[in-house]
């Protein structure tokens, strides 16, 4: 990495102009992304316990990263590849499905709130309280002022989060019609794949067009400077990963977390262990 | 892997007897171990695959890997080594650390049950409810009659949820005093490791025969026939991290899950997809 991969994923274009097979801020094939994946997740593994043993300590740091992407983006597979390179123990997933109906009787953030990360904390949402205005948007779920007070919501939701010591990594994994194509097919041929198949996923690809305009609106809305939206190109699988943990460990860097210090007397607690 | 890993490891030695640093079947040293564990990785990951998938379609089989020890035992570092080895998004991990006064309103297993995993998830307890014949008994946190009626309602518990489709895997990560002194020293010389150290581990510590009463009992009155204890001598974490993965993977391979058959119209998916 020589710029930022923050400063270059933020660089905005419309969505329906992006190539989503574009390895943007990386200059090198397949073999040479995964290795790089490699050394970005031993420096994740390393900081990501300082942010536990800061937790564990009495600090107020954590970490959320938002995965958002049409079906097939490969929201899973980039947990797999990134949440799966750090310690378990300091890692909880969250994945917000059709929301149930007690989580309908409350305010949409209820749900988000509950599972929000805890000091030390880095979690990853598998969808998100964007849900609320894209496929409630696109699918009508909510009549149009409730849709535009929601954004207003979720900024205020996020900075609250960032001013409490957190930090928010948002990925939009970016795909497009044909690429989606592609990935549906190969499950559709593979026996092994065909639980992972829901035929509801193709009312919403029909309507590709009314998520890709809710999406701009959520980029030009929601990309606050706390909590700024990064859209990931997702259309090869080893730089989405490449991308997505390389995006993490910025965020982690600028923490700059040490290891913390001991609250008990070194040299008395080592001559008690020496008598015991 | 000749026999498998489950019988020799419920065969009965008093735990003051049984060498730590034993690698009961397997023959081989440490790199061998290392190597022996990424095949076993291999399979585990394409089995616990199978396992969310039954539960995403509505299957009833789950896995939960209970972990006890004394401390520098290697709970965390075994589910780092095991459950980092498979995808995390169906995975859960739950450490138990002292109750908080809300779970000390409850009965000691209302705790325990709202963390239990859900149909096609693999759960790893880090501490349990063990904890509560065992901390709470050398400690005297419950007096006789409460500590001895846990023993039964524990298998109790235990047994409605492998009736109901679940496994469970109960691993004692057995050290010896000598063990845990050469750990908890290391955790003293290096100050990047000092977070770890709690000072009250030596009240443990001095406790050791207390303990080791407290797990035999265990073992002796919890190791039921659908849910035995194994004994797992973890003097050497490769050994240890094999050992336990080889245990639940003999277990996940009781369970002889297939992939979920497509409960829609495949050739009408392909058709509908090839229009949109």
């Amino acid at each position: 990495m020589s710029d930022p991969l923050a400063a270059l994923l933020r660089t905005y274009t419309p969505l329906a102009d992006l190539d989503p097979r574009e390895t943007v801020g990386f200059d090198g094939d397949k073999a040479a992304g995964e290795q790089a994946l490699a050394a970005v997740g031993a420096e994740l593994s390393e900081l990501q316990e300082r942010l536990h043993a800061d937790g564990v300590s009495g600090g107020r740091r954590s970490v959320l990263v938002v995965l958002q992407g049409m079906d097939t983006s490969g929201k899973g597979g980039t947990i797999r590849g990134v949440a799966g390179m750090v310690d378990p123990l300091g890692v909880r997933i969250a994945a917000f499905g059709r929301p149930t109906p007690e989580e309908l009787e409350h305010d949409f953030l209820w749900r988000i709130g509950r599972r929000m990360p805890a000091p030390g904390q880095l979690v990853f949402f598998d969808r998100s309280h964007y849900e609320d205005v894209l496929a409630a948007r696109v699918r009508g779920l909510a009549d149009d002022e409730e849709i535009d007070r929601r954004y207003d919501a979720i900024n205020d939701f996020e900075r609250a989060y960032v001013e409490g010591g957190g930090v928010i990594v948002k990925c939009l994994l970016h795909i497009d019609r044909d690429v989606q194509a592609d990935r549906l097919r190969a499950r559709l041929d593979d026996p092994t794949k065909h639980w992972k198949f829901d035929p509801s996923d193709l009312d919403d690809r029909e309507l590709w067009p009314q998520y890709l305009d809710a999406y701009e609106t959520v980029l030009e809305r929601c990309s606050t400077d706390v909590a700024p939206w990064f859209v990931v190109p997702s259309g090869r699988k080893w730089y989405r990963n490449w991308a997505v943990a390389s995006l993490l460990l910025e965020h982690l860097r600028t923490l700059d977390l040490g290891w913390p210090e001991a609250t008990f007397d070194v040299e008395a607690a080592r001559e008690r262990l020496d008598r015991t």
